[in-house]
């Protein structure tokens, strides 16, 4: 019986995908990869999943995990070959459990994010990912890419929020290591081996999540600002302010939100005159664990303190949900405004907080001098170190001649980036595109030991070949 | 030249000790080990430590880590087989960076875990770690442990603190991976797999780990409680209402303080009449980002609530910083108080939450069938679902008959503890102690998993031999 025939006994007819059926899974979210397979199976269990991958074990097909193809560097996406199996974690979506006494909830893969969200908002909790694919990524996406967002500062990555995995190995075993325990040593932490691995070392069929509780109030505020020195030095304070009630601290380009306003009229920017023009913009999150008296006056404390001492230049507090929503909103457009723009080079990288002006700064000299007129686009999640440094055509170039000096571009930024001891991938992991880069920055021990656990646990190298590590 | 020779070369003679000079590396500090050694030696370097471990490497000499000993599971003392060098990591003491704009502290391995507390504080930070060791246990301990303590609800354990490491790989090549990064996705995670391994895959020479805001004031109390019941339902009124800022909840049995003070006389309860005769305690601590004012307040608003509701019997609020003092130093006698009752058969285990009140009532009648008149000692970190479960001789026993049961009884807790979704290593680690237990309850796979990556980064199986794995 071929493989086919015996993946159709295993999952149905109609989850084994060929053909036509298959072209979504083949291209990845921004376009930039198109792959071939053998087919796509849609398991609906993790026995499934786990006989799949037996049955790809013994005829040795390579397998691409996939989840809600969202991913910015190509993880999900196979290779041109056409080999490759993908499998499609979409099926396993059921929420398993809530603990709130455990302030645990545990996942399928498959799961939407936005669902997990709403599930533990259903019981009085806060499941604290956030970020702008939240809609239609998936959580088991999420842990493979150890993905980031919006709340890390507080919260931290999904690595932070999972406390057990459940994952099918290259050999189609099952790992129970659905765990609700705060501390457990009890040997090696295959559970952080698994998170942020993209599928290269078995596959993620369910976790279990912390819940935290809901806050009670939140003040949201946008900051227009001289400088991003200021915006550090306005970080700090609101650290040192908040506290834990620190949330969210993102910052922005003034021309990149004045792109978004041009680009969709009905957004708006909270500000006029002079304010408007700002060259760097910040948005402030706090959230409070007591009410709304007590959030209201401790925001306007510190940023009191801040307009008057000249650190912020004007600050639009969000007065009712929806202004909070809609400067959120502003963030949250700047990927789709950059797409309308036109192509543009990405780089998703982090700097100790303490060296991130100085990097953006000597970054930006170094690309002006090499390419006369390069738009900078930069915006992220400050509070984490984590900069959208991207690059936009000059004014004189066309976006051909922009994305042929793209492999310069990258060389140029992530060398920027390296001697300043940071990371050329913080949060939307390595795929396909960053995989050779990866060779540039790491030692030859580090990767050495990375293929040495490689090999150790998927010999055959049939789970997400070419993805993280060069085969 | 002997190896001894070469060894003296690297690190210099005085460095090198042999014969009763080792005797304090040898046994571990609940005198539960006693093991022999080829050598002490104690490298100055990483370097040295590097070229210490290629040494043994070349001479295929097994390697156990040690730093302040401390450690509760034997895992830094070597076995009895003469064959081992213990690699003493305590002059490794340096504090090499504090990044305060980063809020990042970089230390070498043997640094004292108070002296890195003493570092952060002298730069106006707090580093959150916090456990009874602190004056002798050293940071590479700590990591290697895993260690966890009493801010663990709050700032996570000692993997969640460390952002970058430092280690000599079993074949003395040094991994430079001290990175002061919140966010990095760059490949397989080889932090934390050394964190927590005990020195089975590697030394950690040196960690860059996270600093936080100190504190603007803390409040502190003692409760007296009617039952765990009523602890957990506090724990869960104090977690709502306090949000972030709770940072200390810890449980004990009544009895248990109740010899605390009648050992050490100069201690006192903070209970006079029927509250001093509670069968459940609890400490409570209420960090604040604010002022002295809105902590008390904030403290009285919650625990008012729950003496008038009758879920705590009486709260003794500490009113200066010599009481809070007092009261953390009752919680942190129980172990000495412990030891000075008798030997104890010990278990540090976690729970979830939601099954720990369950967890302690079956798990105590389970033992009274089997061993009638036995005493439980329980008191631990309820705000991470840890307990240390201890066991004393009934009154009509000898210490030797209790040990006599040890395995028995230590069966029927980890047992329950495994029937009850929880772990029988919280916070100590595996060590020699409970490499044998482990195999009772994780799967085949599981330690399979384990050994497949000790064997690829250890193949020789030089690293902490018999330690958290059989050999």
């Amino acid at each position: 019986m071929s493989a086919l025939k015996q993946l159709q006994q295993i999952v149905g007819e109609t989850q084994v995908l060929t053909g036509e059926a298959m072209t979504p899974y083949l291209i990845d979210w921004r376009g930039r990869y198109r792959g071939e397979a053998l087919a796509v199976v849609r398991p609906g269990s993790t026995e499934e999943v786990a006989a799949v991958v037996r049955l790809c074990a013994e005829h040795k097909i390579p397998i691409v995990p996939s989840g809600g193809n969202t991913g910015m560097c190509g993880g999900a996406t196979p290779d041109e070959s056409g080999r490759a199996l993908v499998v499609c974690l979409a099926r396993l979506n059921r929420v398993r459990e809530i603990d709130t006494d455990n302030d645990t909830i545990t996942v399928e893969a498959g799961c939407i994010l936005q669902a997990v969200q709403e599930a533990a908002r259903a019981s009085n909790r806060l499941f604290p990912l956030s970020l702008a694919a939240e809609g239609s990524c998936t959580i088991g996406g999420n842990l493979s890419t150890n993905a980031g967002g919006t709340q890390v500062l507080r919260y931290g990555n999904t690595r932070e929020l999972a406390l057990g995995l459940e994952v099918v190995t290259p050999q189609g075993e099952i790992w129970h290591g659905l765990r609700g325990l705060r501390k457990d040593n009890t040997g090696y932490d295959l559970r952080d081996l698994y998170i942020g691995s993209e599928g290269t070392l078995g596959i993620i069929t369910a976790a279990t999540m912390k819940l935290y509780p809901l806050p009670v109030a939140q003040r949201i505020a946008m900051l227009a600002l001289n400088s991003l020195e200021d915006a550090i030095a306005m970080l700090s304070r609101a650290r040192a302010g908040f506290g834990a009630s620190l949330t969210g601290f993102e910052v922005m380009m003034g021309p990149v939100l004045k792109a978004v306003v041009r680009l969709y009229p009905q957004q708006r920017l909270p500000f006029e005159g002079p304010s408007a023009d700002a060259p760097w913009f910040a948005i402030l999150e706090l959230s409070d664990s007591e009410s709304a008296e007590h959030a209201q006056a401790r925001f306007e404390s510190v940023l009191g303190a801040a307009i008057e001492d000249g650190l912020v230049v004007d600050a639009a507090i969000a007065e009712n949900i929806a202004q909070s929503k809609a400067i959120w909103h502003l963030r949250e457009s700047i990927p789709l405004a950059e797409a309308e723009l036109g192509k543009s080079i990405k780089h998703d990288v982090s700097i100790p907080i303490s060296l991130i002006g100085q990097f953006v700064k000597t970054t930006n000299a170094a690309l002006q001098a090499k390419f006369p007129g390069i738009q900078n686009i930069v915006f992220g999640h400050l509070g984490d170190g984590n900069l959208h440094y991207n690059v936009a055509r000059a004014p004189n170039q066309t976006e051909q001649e922009l994305l042929a000096t793209q492999y310069e571009v990258y060389q140029l930024v992530h060398d920027s980036v390296h001697a300043h001891g940071g990371s050329i991938s913080a949060e939307h992991g390595v795929g396909q595109l960053k995989r050779d880069e990866l060779t540039r920055y790491k030692t030859e021990l580090e990767l050495r030991l990375m293929k040495q656990i490689k090999q150790a646990l998927d010999p055959h190298g049939l789970m997400n070949p070419g993805k993280v590590l060069q085969t």
